[in-house]
């Protein structure tokens, strides 16, 4: 049984969009194929095959690109999608500089664009997602398919409003996704940046051996993009994923959304550089003590010297952030046993002095069984992923493409129980 | 875009057997229902829902009851779903006891019945699985759909067995699915007892909001079954839901999985007993203390009364196994964000003096504005919840039958994103 029956009747119409879209699907995966190997993998006639080619090569996203060996009689004409034959833009709100990238449909970044924040919010920081996207807009060398936006905050995808707790921000209610099309004339989807950045590596990221994916990112907060057989899991109230806020214990830190003690707190790699400044002021012998005490910038580049020249606060600092990340995983690893846990974000430069503590911490804290199979790496796009998923959501809403890599693209014929 | 895409074309099999499990669980749903309003709710053709119907009656499914008030002309035929047509029988295998039922299509328990396991495994808990099916199975009044096992364990969907972890029946790799239908000549659909309960719950359970429903099952372990758009979810290794084995502070209780502090060392059932046995021995004062003493029996009830009773170490038990209990429900509600979170298992026996502690916890320890959204309820069916959501999984796979009250039966026709 799939999807389609509990939303009703399968219609004609439903059924030429799938099918179109397996074909697209299919052409967008692979670097060159022919028609009757399309009709062979996706398991559709040929008139249906040559039927949604003409389409898409009427529509600039499918080329021709000549003849290929042929097996028995003529060479087949082979097609190849056309990656430039639109752009896309994706913008991310989530951090101290909102960032941009116009993209081509392989998400090759083909022009980017970065500006400070300056803590901005309300109408301020509207005006300056405004300046972003007039700029990129204006940089994009082809049909732009719309507008991705990833933003902090509890977003119903439905209306594209942030719902609740973009608290950095100040934007509850605001209805950023009809305000943008009315600017900009362009299709307009807001996610969450967590859900953002997921979609990013599910399409642009290294590949996964399944449908179910996980991204945490650790920046401003902490947070995980879930995706599951393919799908990104929204949740009832438009919260999944959010991690960051579950708090581990009770006695620990406050924490910007009421509770004390929640995950991000620790973890994010805001609150790292945080716990970094104040272990290095607190210890005169800290070689980041005088940067600290003269309130110089310290990055996570800073801390990672530290912390490799043996630095005894901020090892302390990096351990219990490690650790906090690792108990993350580890909630992910009990509640959705995915296989893949990729980790994003500006945590990321700590490299394998986080990864070797995050990896223990996550088999102490949950079943070994789950935890040995679970992989747990960095984000290879870690630094664009969320823009670039704001722009992979383009690619799915608007032209229906998906990964199909990621799973079979035959119909389960085999008895598999779906319950 | 929906599921079937990925898995590749819809063929016209596909449509017409989504469509009559449409209709099927169009009649399912209500009391009694003419052809021509399934026509309208399912908005297929009438002569799909009539050749639908036509099989239907012929498998003895559905049954037609006589003429309905006429809206114009000739008064319609009124169709109701026979629910004695079949019978189901499904077992719980996850506690002290090996549990099963007859029920109805409705999940109407006809027969039922309990063997206590006496510390068997491997083959002789095995046989006992025998003994106990060929009881039920001489019980059943109507031709039986198959068998449904809800067992301990990471549980392969697929082939039905034990893959790791049936910890107390030493079954690992024991092809549960093929020896019963060997040995009864029927399907036989085999999945974890926590999976099953959620299966359970969500066919025959309270009526709820949404497609998703998380029920935290707190027995000889604990653990949560997840269904996410009327799905089960399953996990890249079947290990989706075992919360119980998440490590919440590693200086607690050594757990059998390997690892300390795990959440069910403090909030399954049968660690609480455990506990307040404990305490009632300490304590000279406690109402429990001669029964701690004489290692008589102390149950859920007893430790009810004592807690009712102001006994301090009692209460102290329940507290934290409250708090660890909403911790695993905070847990839930910051990965996945599901509106209805239900409890089931002994654990329910306590009433409200959990329940409030509970809800407290979740509060504390998880994002407000998704707490505050979360309902926290006992299941109604908790003490057969698994049997019957074991023999729910027979009425899915068996007849593709749906709840379709938890979700819409129309197509998605109005643009919401799923990505």
């Amino acid at each position: 049984m799939t999807h389609a029956l509990r939303n009703g009747k399968a219609t004609q119409q439903q059924t030429k969009a799938h099918n179109d879209s397996l074909v697209l699907s299919t052409i967008y995966e692979v670097d060159e194929i022919s028609r009757a190997a399309i009709a062979r993998r996706t398991a559709l006639s040929r008139t249906s095959v040559g039927e949604a080619v003409a389409e898409l090569l009427e529509r600039g996203l499918v080329e021709e690109i000549g003849r290929g060996r042929p097996s028995l009689g003529k060479p087949p004409i082979l097609l190849r999608f056309s990656s430039e034959a639109r752009h896309l833009i994706g913008v991310d709100l989530s951090g101290a500089e909102f960032r941009g990238a116009v993209v081509n449909l392989r998400g090759e970044v083909r022009h980017e664009l970065s500006l400070p924040r300056d803590g901005r919010s309300g109408g301020d920081a509207l005006d300056l997602v405004y300046t972003l996207l007039d700029r990129l807009v204006a940089e994009a060398e082809a049909p732009l398919l719309g507008l991705g936006v990833g933003t902090p905050g509890l977003i119903d995808f439905r209306s594209g409003s942030p719902v609740h707790w973009a608290v950095n921000l100040d934007w509850v209610d605001v209805p950023l996704r009809d305000l943008l099309e009315l600017r900009y004339g362009l299709p307009v989807h807001v996610l969450n940046d967590t859900a953002a950045a997921a979609m990013g590596e599910y399409f642009f990221g290294a590949r996964h051996a399944t449908g179910n994916l996980v991204v945490i990112k650790s920046e401003e907060g902490l947070g995980a993009g879930v995706v599951l057989e393919g799908r990104l899991l929204h949740g009832d109230h438009f919260g999944a994923g959010e991690i960051g806020h579950l708090a581990f214990t009770t006695e620990g830190r406050q924490c910007h959304c009421g509770n004390t003690g929640c995950i991000e707190t620790v973890a994010s790699a805001s609150a790292i550089l945080r716990a970094a400044r104040a272990a290095a002021l607190a210890d005169p012998q800290s070689g980041l003590h005088n940067a600290a005490r003269g309130n110089l910038p310290i990055d996570m580049d800073d801390v990672l010297a530290a912390y490799e020249a043996g630095d005894r606060g901020i090892r302390q600092v990096v351990v219990e952030a490690s650790r906090a990340l690792g108990l993350a995983i580890a909630t992910v690893v009990c509640t959705l046993n995915v296989q893949d846990v990729v980790i994003a974000g500006r945590v990321t430069r700590l490299g394998g002095a986080l990864l070797d503590i995050v990896r223990h911490e996550v088999l102490a804290r949950s079943l070994a069984a789950l935890a040995r199979n679970t992989r747990i790496e960095f984000s290879p796009i870690s630094s664009h992923i969320t823009a670039l998923g704001a722009a992979a959501v383009l690619l799915h809403q608007e032209l229906a493409i998906w990964p199909l890599r990621r799973s079979s693209t035959r119909a389960h014929h085999d008895g598999v129980p779906d319950a």
